[in-house]
């Protein structure tokens, strides 16, 4: 049997998603093998992320005080907002150096059969700051899932004005584009994505 | 651009095997939305690691004292000894209720392309002990692979006395039975796999 401190890891490791219990025991015996000061070094950062990361109170991004790095910017285009599912969207648009604007973090999507309704999101929330600041657009940058497409739906169904939604200030509502993503073969490309970049032709 | 901590527990992460930048950055935003007490308590047990775990002095299976649980146990046969790769081939055994006796943990296999000799491993250890005590039988539970192959024949040759090996009391070496794994499809069983489960056929 493995020493009792091993087990107890490889049992707190399996809680993590995508960590069966075999990876989570060659994961404690490659932590063993490593030095202590590695290890003491991953603990010491476990231990600090809940102290140092906190919301951003208009965004709802991860944030280090109590607006996030974007929000606080101030070469950001502020009537611009981009509603993205969580941090790691911001991330990877930030990446992509593809948009200046703000954003707005959901923290998922509406999901009647996982018990997520509009309560369990920033919904309302978003709706009060498209109420509050003059935004001229809303870009819905969710993935292209039922889910997702329902959410993209009740976000401009709320914001209509004919249906006593905020947007008297006429608010464009926008999607990111779909179609063939960079290096994508045509051959491997599934069928709602080929017909989603033939609908979305572009002259050149 | 993601917290500080959070970069940082996103690259202490990704040092771990198996575990690209992708999987860190969802491992650790993960952790964010756990309870605070739950990743303490991963991190505390990731600090007992090392101050809680020892390697056995007879056989280098992981230990929570001087020997190991195995070793310590009255009811072990002490005439058989079984050379495995690392703990958690010990574990295998162990969780199947197959073994009995003794182990010896080598550590890895000979693998001269990635600079594993013989000083890498406990081989040394090993004639060591067979030398000392009295053993009878050595069972090598090592993989079927080449370098498994060569460590089981480097072990057998350092053993024969034709050699000038320890085995004056006549050791019987044996490797574990190649063939069929229970519940295999011979359909999808691979070529080498087939013709051993073939040549290793036994009458019923």
């Amino acid at each position: 049997m493995l020493p009792r401190v091993v087990r107890e890891l490889t049992h707190e490791l399996t809680r993590l998603p995508g960590i069966g219990p075999k990876t989570a025991q060659r994961l404690a015996l490659h932590l063993l093998r490593q030095p202590r000061p590695a290890v003491t070094r991953l603990a010491d950062t476990l231990k600090d992320l809940h102290a140092n990361v906190r919301i951003c109170s208009q965004c709802f991004n991860l944030a280090e005080d109590t607006l996030c790095a974007v929000c606080q910017s101030q070469t950001r285009v502020k009537t611009t907002v981009c509603v993205v599912e969580d941090a790691l969207d911001v991330e990877a648009l930030e990446k992509a150096g593809a948009y200046d604007g703000l954003y707005h973090v959901l923290g998922g999507v509406l999901s009647p059969m996982e018990g997520v309704g509009p309560e369990q999101l920033t919904l309302e929330q978003l709706f009060d700051r498209l109420a509050r600041d003059s935004i001229g657009e809303l870009i819905i940058a969710l993935d292209h899932t039922m889910e997702s497409d329902a959410t993209a739906r009740y976000i401009a169904q709320r914001i209509d004005p004919a249906h006593g939604g905020v947007n008297e200030q006429k608010i464009t509502i926008t999607r990111l584009a779909r179609g063939l993503p960079t290096g994508g073969d045509i051959e491997f490309a599934d069928a709602p994505t080929l017909r989603a970049a033939m609908s979305g032709r572009k002259s050149i």
